[in-house]
């Protein structure tokens, strides 16, 4: 019954007329390719304020898990479409409402009816239609429709909320979709993001996709098992960023080499800022090679004894990009319930990986002039840290 | 009746032994101080891994909104305590619940005992207090109680939860306050903030101390009625962080003076980015000046034409200190809901200043090397930024 979807979008349509029309054909854009990666052919066509994407029906399902993770789309529904004509409209709304009311399988049925004129260009007002098609429905419902059940109007909290959305057609609903919000995926440039197997860096790479971000997800590998997990996690970020790409970086041997050249002269205590400044260096490279305008990590405040605000500045010194920290307000709790929400909780927890390297009593308070100095006893000896090439 | 408020807090727990101790007394402090500014006396001791706090009973809904507001709280309730006696916790039991009846004031209530050993000192366990209690309240209502009123045991849903905490002695209640969560301020260094008139900044500021970080707040002065708001914004913000100062700086001359030297050359579309960029710089200098270990902005994505990744980066080249943008991860609504939780919304709404430098065109993708060489132009012109005092 249901082969298209009106999907709404909120803050492009903010925008200026030029920015809103580039953003719709980006958004169209990553619809498509979210649809293709899971070989769903789909068209896509911009409405006033709305795109209508077409389906095959048995694909619906899937459509919908897909549409919910595509930043910029606000909300969504499966719509029967047809012409601005009332007792068209009437037909249809009568026809979506039935099948409703058979799947909810109940006796009493609370509703309302919510007309939204997107285009004012039909003859009655939104109030208008919502009475006439809550009569015409209460009216079948006494008369010839289905006898044992009873129809009562609920305008505020009905268990069906028959929708119609009068644009160049009308489009007649009763199921609105939430999605994730923010901007259309590759609106505003590309960011590289540090991503690791924990928690926190797949959260910091979703959240900068919903602000529009295309992303480079940048992993610095110290083990296998590692490295499986990042790449479980990267099929969970693709949902929401189609066009993400994930480069892998062999780092244990120039970890390895940190920690014991810092240990040889008692200064292993800085292991963590040392590798972390190293590791912002090769992100740097890594971001003016692929054309990103800023570096994000999952930076937070205050989870472990180490990460305090002066070792942010210590470990970031030195870095001309701008690094983004997006989880720097938010409380573990917060963070956690994003990553359950958006399904790395799960890879990120299933198996602990412990850094061989991280010392025992790593340094709280670090000096920045000290790290600097740390940094540059490390990198003499061990060459060019950016002469091994990306794994893929 | 209730003169004592017992405190919970949350991530402080996860600490080591030592740290813990240490948030403790910043925690303690921070909620002294909370206190003095509404001249409320009260006494505060810890317990095990609670607070417990003493006011005078006529103070107690003022003490409410006052810890609602503390970071590093996670919540909080007034009790009555007892000694470690179970005869003792019944008649206190009863005497909390009934009360709590009583404000109901309804024929029929739902309820249940919730127990918590916090310290394992007792002989009954948990589930051994709440079901003799849960009797004896039951038992009372059946014979000498209020005869009119019915009681049920409800334990998903209950309209009263009888809250039990056995730790030096029994704490009863039947409230529990949620408060902001995160850690104490000051527990985590300090931020320089920079500080408008807008919905953003203030936002910015709050998720900082929520997450431990003292601020010092500076706003670069354009306007009297700017000025005004930013005064009533940081009454509201001292409620999260009573150690919070407000630094202000006269930037109308600066502004004015970099608008029109670029009018001057036809480079009126730099004006935002050079403006920003010299904010940068003096927030920096006053960062360092207050030590600080970071600057604070409410920088965000996508909402007005010139907030591009890339114009992100052009401002913030070449500031060594780490910027810190809590809200880049945010949608404007997430942004507006806080504001509006925590206070500062209808101040920032209340009426719009628009800065008076903006061109008409600003730059969308501005390029770094013609920021850097314009700044410098307008500085050698303005000779030094700094010269110019606080104002407060």
């Amino acid at each position: 019954m249901f082969n298209k979807v009106l999907i709404r979008y909120g803050e492009i349509g903010i925008k200026s007329r030029g920015t809103r029309r580039r953003f719709e054909e980006i958004l169209k854009n990553n619809i498509k390719l979210a649809l293709k990666r899971y070989e769903i052919e789909g068209n896509i066509r911009t409405l006033h304020r709305r795109l209508l994407l077409e389906v095959d029906d048995s694909n619906l399902e899937r459509v919908v898990s897909i549409l919910e993770k595509i930043p910029g789309i606000v909300s969504f529904s499966p719509v029967v479409e047809c012409n601005l004509d009332l007792e068209e409209i009437e037909r249809t709304a009568l026809e979506v409402f039935l099948r409703r009311v058979r799947e909810l399988g109940r006796d009493t049925v609370t509703f309302r009816v919510k007309t939204q004129r997107v285009k004012k260009n039909f003859p009655l007002t939104s109030v208008e239609v919502n009475r006439y098609i809550g009569e015409r429905i209460l009216k079948y419902f006494q008369g010839a429709g289905p006898g044992n059940i009873t129809l009562k109007v609920d305008l505020k909290n009905p268990e069906i909320t028959l929708g119609i959305e009068i644009i160049d057609r009308a489009y007649v609903f009763t199921e609105v979709f939430r999605g994730v919000g923010g901007l259309p995926v590759n609106s505003q440039g590309k960011v590289l993001v540090l991503l690791s197997d924990g928690i926190d860096s797949p959260v910091a790479a979703f959240l900068m996709m919903k602000r529009g971000c295309g992303t480079v997800l940048l992993h610095l590998k110290i083990s296998e098992e590692g490295l499986e997990k990042v790449e479980k996690i990267y099929q969970v970020l693709r949902d929401y960023d189609p066009t993400s790409k994930l480069l892998v970086f062999d780092y244990r041997g120039i970890l390895k080499a940190i920690r014991e050249l810092l240990e040889e002269i008692g200064e292993e205590r800085y292991t963590c800022i040392v590798c972390k400044r190293i590791m912002l260096k090769i992100a740097q490279e890594y971001a003016k090679r692929f054309g990103c305008e800023g570096i994000t990590t999952g930076d937070n405040i205050g989870q472990v004894a180490s990460q305090t605000l002066r070792n942010i500045y210590v470990i970031s010194e030195g870095i001309s990009y701008p690094v983004f920290r997006p989880l720097i307000g938010l409380d573990k709790v917060e963070i956690v319930d994003i990553a359950k929400r958006i399904g790395t909780y799960n890879i990120s927890t299933s198996k602990e990986l412990r850094c061989f390297a991280v010392p025992r009593y790593p340094v709280t308070r670090g000096d920045v002039e000290k790290a600097r100095e740390l940094e540059r006893y490390v990198l003499e000896r061990i060459g060019d840290i950016l002469s091994n090439k990306p794994l893929k």
